[in-house]
Parts: structure tokens; C-alpha cells; sequence
């Protein structure tokens, strides 16, 4: 699919983005970092570390999992009116290559902006020196929450 | 679908299952416990901790993910001959309800052992107090890897 | 996941799903019947036709999809107010074995009724003789749609 | 993801996948015609037709599941080698907007050419008149099968 051009409902786009991966205390624990924000297109970074290994020292499919769904939900809140916040409402993933470099790159992208569901595909890409590859794909989608005062961005 | 019973191909498969999640680095820093290991059905446990949350203080998808795709890896590795190591394929999650209590139970199933392919449904069910609640449902492809000495277990 | 009992909101749920589906065009086209209709709970049936095969002579899979996407549809539906129509907006299914038999049971079933998203889980169990096995599992997010009058039902 | 350049392991990959699309009595039924063969990418296309509708005169959300499979499927058959058939193992599709329209053209992708598992893409597009929508994203596994002579092609 070819990726679309989006214009921003909200110009504070970016900030409120990066304020809500601030909050997002996951992130901080396993060192993942926001690296761009675009109207609808977000990647964050997430540096190979040892201690988010499975039984193989490939990084755990899951914590892949975490970076590439964050990314696609801030791509979503990237395109959000100022009243609403986002959920993950389901993602499918499929695991490609084993995880495994020095860093891996998540990249979310909306693909559907609708008004209440938003879709949304997401990749990781695994560098390792000079050579980068996808090593998962995520097909998502993303809720807009209006009027629940207890969810904000 | 109705639980099958299975019966296992190498009866150390509860030591091979234990063994391996000692081995899963990101089982340990998010804090997830194996409490059972049967035939085609494996489940861990995850105490709630703030470090682990997304931005409105529930469980991140994500970690949520990494615990129940683990439990369905294990369900599988359960079921597997000696020569055999488990990768996941491809899962889909749809996230029901916030994850949010004191502890996640995450229960994986085999409902098609094939001898590539296993396919698995899992079940993350918060606890909070004497409530118990399915907040995500799993739905994924785990894969039987033969002749790779670099993938044990 | 144990199956759930719902409270239907409307008391004429049976009606309203079997004039629905006596609308879906699809449905007579490949010949699927309505068996049952239950609250959140919903079975069509399929017979074996060779002209919807795929090259091996196996029912073709996105037509097994169909029948199981309406059971799960239909499913939702019989828990809709009045006001609300359904729409599917996304699954997931894996194709466990050959779509063979003499005919194919579709079930679909809710197991998580939100006000505007409703979470199901559908099979296909095939039925050969005496003998039933599941070819099929999906899982699915269907959406109740308000205010549009041109999507009834 | 930047679409990839495949080389086809069979020469005569067009001449197969157009045998085993003609065998594939589904496609006839609905009316598919298979538009384009490249390594690693097919096209279909379905003309719209009233009989294959749901409640509401779109398309039937399994029959643009049951193009886009076959398109998946045969971008997966393109790149196999002669000794080898595809199954589809499971696949995951989001539907972005109704499929109405006077046609639909539909086409897989192979993201990942593994030697036992081919990860696709795959996108339905809606025509009508001088306009084209994405209706439908598809992401899929199909599997290559070897030494099973009663599954050819």
C-alpha cells in the first residue's frame, strides 16, 4: 500500500505524542526511545539488550511486540482531535526473521484513519552494522476513546 | 473448542519447559512465573508492577503479549520429541479489557498439535481480589524446528 | 474460554438474525443455512459443493471463511439494541486442517459484548460419517453500528 | 515495506500458477479472473456481483477474504520450487471500507519467501469509475509442501 500523507487534527501533534511515551513506563523499562513523529507515522528505537532475550538470544517475540504496537498507537494519536486518546483494540504479528542486532527499529503507520477505528501497519526492522531487515510485521488497529475523562493521549 | 487431552512425546517434557523459561532472560525482568506445566497446556503468572504500564496505568499490551505467547511457546514445547525446538510464528491478540489487578494469568493451549505446525489459543486473566476477568485473547502459530543444533529448547 | 450466557437486548433476536441472513445474498449463493440462534450464539451449516473447491479439491478457505464470518456475525447481532447494526472489522483464522466432509458446521460465539466493539471466537467443525473434527479457528471483532439508517440489520 | 524483487526457483512459475488457478472451481463460481503473474506478486480481479453480497449490498466480507487468499496464495506458488504445492496456513484481514464498487482488484504479495513458510501482504482495491479505494489488508502465512503427491500445485 502506498503510504498516505496525513494532516494533523491537533498541531500539538508531536508534543503530545512524545509527552505520552514519556508516561508510557514500559518504555523507559526496556530502553526503548522515540525516535520520529509524523502525522501518522511514528518509530521509536529499541537497543538490543540481553536481559528482553528468549531461551534462544533472540529478543522475546512479545517485547518486539510492545515497541511495534506503541509505535502504531502513536501513529494513531498523531492524527487524533484533542478530545480523544488511543487504545489497542488487536494487532496480528507475524515474526519473520529471529530478532537478533544491535538495535531494532519499530515504524507505525496508519493506514485507515477512521473516526472511531483507526488501522494501522507496523515493522521492525533489525539493524546490525550496515544491513538492516524486516524482521516483523504488524497489520493493527487502533481506538479512538472519547469522553472518558480517566484516559488522556 | 473443547480442551483436548495430549499425550506427550518425550515425558521429560515439564523439566525441558521448566529448564527453558529459566532460560527466557525476559521472563525474569518483567517478573513472570511458570505455576503449571500439563501436556499441551502451559501457564505462567504476572504480579502487577507500575514499571510494566502504558500510559493510563494499565499492563502494556505488549507484556501482556510476552506472557501469554510464552505460555503458548511452552504449550507447544510441551508437546514436542527430543529433537525438537519451538519459534513462534504469528500470533493475534485482541485486548478485551485493561489489564489491570494485582496479577495476570496467562494460560496457553494447543488445539492442533500438527508436526510443524501447533496451533494455540491463550488467555490472559487478571485477578483482583476474588475476581477474576479475561482481559486478552491470543490466537497463534508456533512452529516445530528440527536439525538446528543452534536452537535447543 | 468457557462459554458465556448473554441477556439478549432485544427480545426479537431470532427473528432479526434469520431475516438478516435470509438478505445476505452470499449466503443462498453458496448454499449455507441457518441452524440456531442463540444469544451471543450462532450456527450455520454448509454443504460440501464442488464448484467452491480449491485446486486440491478441499473447500476453498475464504469460502469457509464466509460462513464462519457470518456465524460470527450473526452472533454479535443477537445481542444488539434494536438501533444497532453490525459490521465486521477484522479476523483472524487459521486453517487447521483440509476443508473435507459431507458438510461444514460453522459456530460462532461472543465472548466479549463492549458496547460498540463485540470480540468473538468462530470454528468450522467438518462432518464426515460419524466423524466431526475442526478444520478452522478464528477470532474476530465485529462493530455495532448506530445512527446510519442505510446499514440495517 | 519496499516491495522486494523475487527470482523465480521454477521458469515456468506463469504457465503454473495459471493451470492451478483454472482448477480452482471457487474462482469460477464467483467469477475471479487472474489478472497478472510476476514472481513474488498476483492479481485478481472480481467484478461485483450481486449475488455475492451481504445484508447490506457489499460485498461479502469472505468473499473478498476468498480473492485476496488466492491472490496471497499464488504469490507464494510463484516463487516455489517444482516439487512443492501451497497451503494456506492462517491470515489475518482488516476491512478498512465496504467493498462496493464495479470491481475489485486483488493482490498478494510475498513479503518473506522462507523455504517451508512464505509470509504475504495482501491488499483488496475497490474500482469505481476513475476512483480507487483500499477496501481490505490481508496479512498471511502459506505454507510450501513437499512429498505429498496427491497435493499438486
Amino acid at each position: 500500500m502506498t503510504p498516505k500523507k496525513f494532516e494533523p487534527r491537533d498541531e500539538s501533534y508531536e508534543s503530545r505524542v512524545r509527552a505520552s511515551f514519556d508516561r508510557q513506563r514500559a518504555m523507559h523499562t526496556i530502553g526503548a526511545r522515540l525516535v520520529r513523529v509524523e502525522p501518522g507515522e511514528v518509530e521509536l528505537e529499541l537497543p538490543f539488550r540481553e536481559d528482553l532475550t528468549q531461551q534462544h538470544g533472540f529478543l522475546h517475540a512479545g517485547i518486539v511486540t510492545t515497541v511495534v504496537d506503541s509505535a502504531c498507537g502513536y501513529a494513531a494519536l498523531s492524527l487524533m482531535d484533542r478530545e480523544s486518546a488511543v487504545l489497542s483494540v488487536e494487532y496480528k504479528v507475524n515474526l519473520l526473521a529471529p530478532a537478533i542486532g544491535e538495535r531494532m527499529r519499530a515504524i507505525g503507520r496508519v493506514i485507515k484513519p477512521g473516526r472511531t477505528l483507526l488501522v494501522c501497519t507496523g515493522e521492525v526492522i533489525a539493524v546490525a552494522g550496515d544491513t538492516e531487515s524486516v524482521v516483523t510485521a504488524m497489520q493493527a488497529t487502533m481506538m479512538a476513546v472519547r469522553g472518558r475523562p480517566e484516559l488522556v493521549d
